[in-house]
């Protein structure tokens, strides 16, 4: 076998279907963010644009940027150098990592945390770890959950039924259909990221106390953002201690970089001591955890930056609606505007970085099926007046030239 | 079921075997590595010991305090702020992050290096993805490969055959036993981190080119330490442009986190576009990347660190042999002294913190197998000559007052 050629032809293939992928190249300005420098290259080998305005990040929030997390990162430098230098069981546990999941557990009224090199990792190690160790467990997973979840379920070889997105009833159907006694557990998350919706987190929970079920939500497109100290959808609408694990990240909302769990402090401990995942890797480094934790504590008291967040999302989505251009209707802070093209979505977005400064990723396969590609666009309360006038102005002038359809669409 | 009786179970279970895990609380102090401030409490519920010597670390050349590093660091934080914001695909890749991979790229004379969010992710993705999308690859991978290797051989759902560990003679037995035409992926580290042993990496590549194989070598505990640029042992050896991927961690000897593999650009980029560990998760601060590319770029052209680890792992290991405590003869610089008993274990690691403030965590499983339990110790550049003198003297008295065998073992 010629294994290059091997890799060869499979880049081709994607190039040939238009989902071959192309990083944007940025520098992100730290106090001028959603404003960044880019690095793409134009047809002349110079960047294209200097000024760029970031449309599509998850730094939700800005707190990526904020003074407070800023200062508690620069001083935890300072105090403790750069990484952990172990596995959290070998000389990697600090004392900000034990500060942080204090924090965390406190935010979600769970008796416990525990922390995770990121949200991918922490969906994939707790659910591949609870489903498997528990004999016989049934894994209920929404059909839209993310690829870390279904990663992990598939990791714990336990049986799994995909009920239909957020569909109560095919839920119960399902759930009706296995013995009481039968250990279960329903995985979803609360704001789908890709089309913004939300699940009926309250009625789950009902489900799930009928049929004895444990229930685990990725909350991880709305820590932060929802809720009166913003610990996600389940706190907004009074449920956090009915749900057995609520699984998040850092790297959003909060602006840093990792995952988490919070739940009962057995069920935590029980993840720390047999999860592959959690043990077997380098400690997030102290920095990042004093990060996270000034970035969740500021966020617990100040409302400003929710409120901002969401009346600039409502600002662009009448712009959006005043303009004609299709986006999908939704109760979060994600707006979906949907092309449905891989190769035309591609070149919007080209269009929109090289002439307007304005830098929508474009969202293909495999993050999204195929024919539902999109540019998802996130407001932050950063984003001021002008940004959001820009953006309107030339997605209008784009739709105008490439004579892209002018109808709204209909909420998926 | 009732799930919560459920974990506690579970947890007693690992109490009664002397396996249940209690992570040592420290604060890493600045500029003072290996030295830190310990909030591990006594019987009286105070830090039994204000300050220790961390002599289990693995940031193994004392990196993460150095004031190129950190200098890095404090910029990329003043640049860019604190997250990514994204992950790779959507406004997550930073200049930062791509001055990195070329770092990287570079320390391995390979054409291209991808970044993930740990050593053990970059495991884990790249072998799960290149073994499952390579119709019929069969996998060979050596019978101590660590964790995230298994886990991705075994996320793969690839054939796998393993080797008897470091056994060329099995290996070859093995790979003769397959098709020559069959796609093949032998999968070893270089330093094994537990033992302290070294792979015979040229033989095991030219077994590779004699049966058609691909090479997968992880130099986790070797990158930085080994080779005039710290590229490792392949780089010592000569052998690096032999290996098809060499995968290595930001983490250890360079002292941040993180994790990366260097291979061909094809190989590379196969990866970033179908691993979903790689797509599906935020980047890495730029923060991150830039404090890792300091670190490396000043272990290219530094061999001072590694010099003096190596004239400090001498030191004590003379001294274990004068002392007659029983270590692992390995020509490496990681010094197992065996103790084989995991409530034993614990005992002398908690003895040596609250009377000696000489902190060496306890090995045991699931990171080693059982009745292998050990105190695995990692002098470092940054180890005075009075701090080996008082981790002597410390394990002296100990062995003396717990009445432990003298006669050193033989190498593993
Ligand atoms: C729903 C969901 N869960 C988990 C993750 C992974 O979190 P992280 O980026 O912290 O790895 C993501 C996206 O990255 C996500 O969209
Ligand atoms: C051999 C080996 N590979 C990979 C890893 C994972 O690297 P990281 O700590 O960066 O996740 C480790 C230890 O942590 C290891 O010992």
């Amino acid at each position: 076998m010629d294994y290059q050629q091997f890799f060869k032809g499979a880049l081709d293939e994607l190039r040939d279907q238009g989902n071959y992928r192309v990083f944007a190249e940025l520098e992100r300005q730290c106090g001028a963010f959603p404003n960044a420098k880019s690095h793409v290259a134009g047809a002349d080998g110079e960047p294209t644009s200097d000024g760029v305005t970031i449309w599509c990040s998850n730094d939700y929030l800005g707190m990526g940027q904020h003074p407070k997390v800023l200062a508690a990162m620069h001083d935890a430098l300072d105090r403790c150098g750069a990484g952990a230098g172990g596995t959290r069981n070998i000389s990697g546990t600090t004392h900000d990592h034990v500060l942080l999941e204090a924090e965390l557990a406190d935010l979600h009224g769970k008796e416990a945390a525990l922390l995770f090199t990121s949200g991918y990792v922490s969906n994939w190690a707790a659910l591949g770890t609870i489903a498997s160790r528990i004999p016989g467990c049934v894994v209920l997973s929404d059909a839209l959950n993310h690829a870390s979840m279904i990663e992990g379920i598939r990791h714990s070889r336990a049986e799994t039924m995909i009920w239909k997105h957020n569909d109560l009833e095919d839920l119960e159907h399902k759930l009706a259909s296995l013995p009481l006694e039968c250990p279960k557990l329903i995985a979803f998350e609360s704001v789908y990221s890709m089309d913004g919706d939300i699940a009926p987190i309250a009625q789950i929970c009902d489900l799930a106390d009928k049929y004895n079920a444990m229930t685990y939500l990725d909350e991880v497109h709305a820590v932060g953002m929802y809720g009166p100290r913003g610990g996600g959808i389940a706190e907004r609408e009074g449920v956090m201690h009915r749900l057995t694990v609520i699984e998040g990240t850092l790297g959003k909302a909060f602006g840093v970089v990792g995952g988490y769990i919070a739940a009962s402090g057995e069920l935590c401990d029980f993840v720390r001591s047999f999860a592959s995942g959690f043990i077997f890797t380098t400690a997030l480094p102290p920095a990042i955890a004093a990060g996270a934790a000034a970035s969740i504590r500021h966020l617990k008291q100040s409302g400003v930056e929710r409120e901002t967040q969401q009346s600039k999302v409502a600002q662009v989505r009448a712009d959006l609606e005043r303009m004609g251009i299709p986006h999908v209707a939704n109760p979060s802070h994600i707006i979906p505007v949907m092309v449905g093209d891989p190769v035309k979505c591609k070149f919007i977005s080209d269009v929109l970085l090289k002439d307007y400064g304005v830098y929508i990723q474009p969202i293909n396969y495999p993050t999204v099926p195929k024919g539902t590609e999109r540019l998802r666009i996130t407001p932050s309360p950063v984003h001021s007046d002008q940004d959001i006038a820009h953006l309107i102005g030339a997605l209008g002038d784009l739709w105008d030239k490439c004579q892209l359809a002018r109808q709204p669409l209909a909420a998926q």
